[in-house]
């Protein structure tokens, strides 16, 4: 690439700003001309962060999760309940969930979903561990929480697909549906459609 | 701040991330997982981009626009016109104007402009030191190249103020109007008055 910048320096920071998804070379200059009004030490605290964080975060060996330890605290929490499973597509799912504060089972982060398009094959994703985990016979329910889209709905496939043969899981998605405190109006047709076909008992719908 | 991710080095670069203009907490997520994702040396070039830049890069003693050394290459380069001195606001209008190509003279960079409502005075720019560049008695014209707005404006008169006593310096602005392959439809009417009050012998606008 022709060097944009007369200082070879500035150039440097601009394309790592600009190697970042969604930061375009006007808003990389714009933050490096930021970073150069700043206070040396916080320019310093904010490399370290980042050096820090990359080396010292590693996976949880048993979900895949993010994790300063070899077992993340989830899985490393004997108060979670270890048979239940929930599959999530990434780091970012887990937060969500867990944000909830109303799953207590444990997780299993694919680090993706299948997606020939993208070259992505279920060899490039946590399936085989899953397999693995399922196999040992400690875990009852598996819940595929991948999200509603053509890549998530095939991977939900093939991981069902590799768990079905196996004695005492049950397999289940979560419910698609209304959102709450949403009406019909502003429901799209896909999701009305499955939420009619996922119609369940009145009395089930009562807040617990 | 209440800490939002179970991992404190997490946490540590997020509000890193976040602590630059224009970037949120999400996008700052986002950032730190795609950091995560990427090889070692890659996340530790980029940090050390950024210690290097706040570290070696400094402003120039004559000018303030960044630099590498006391004196920027275009001040010290012999071939610049340096009777000339261009008044911008920062040092990005510095890279605008150089890449016009258009431009022989040298800069002075104010770093900002007055603006009382943010609580920036003249003391806070660099404007002494122009008025001691001038004094010195090289500096033939000094041309206001500052933003048309109020705070350029309200800068501008006051730079003029400080100046126009001196012997023998042409104090010029840049000429505002029509952009060039616009049509009067497409001008403020603002722009359009100025441009009819700073009307030119027809044969100065021939180009050159």
């Amino acid at each position: 690439m022709e060097q944009e910048f007369e200082s070879r320096l500035l150039e440097n920071a601009v394309n790592e700003f600009a190697s970042l998804p969604g930061i375009g070379r006007k808003t990389a200059l714009r933050l490096v001309l930021h970073m150069l009004k700043r206070p040396v030490g916080e320019v310093n605290n904010f490399a370290e962060a980042l050096t820090r964080l990359r080396s010292e975060i590693g996976y949880c060996h048993e979900c895949h999760n993010i994790s300063e330890r070899e077992v993340c605290p989830i899985c490393g929490n004997p108060l979670r309940d270890h048979s239940t499973v929930m599959v999530v597509e990434n780091v970012k799912d887990v937060m969500i969930v867990e944000r909830t504060g109303r799953y207590h089972g444990v997780y299993h982060v694919l680090g993706g979903l299948i997606s020939p398009m993208d070259g992505i094959g279920p060899a490039d994703l946590e399936i085989e561990s899953l397999v693995g985990r399922v196999a040992g016979g400690e875990v009852h329910e598996v819940i595929l929480a991948l999200s509603a889209t053509m890549e998530g709905d095939t991977t939900s496939f093939y991981v069902y697909r590799k768990l079905a043969p196996m004695r005492d899981v049950a397999i289940t998605v979560l419910a698609r549906g209304v959102s709450v405190g949403s009406g019909l109006e502003y429901t799209d047709d896909l999701t009305l459609s499955r939420s009619i076909d996922g119609r369940t008992p009145f009395e089930n719908s009562l807040s617990k």
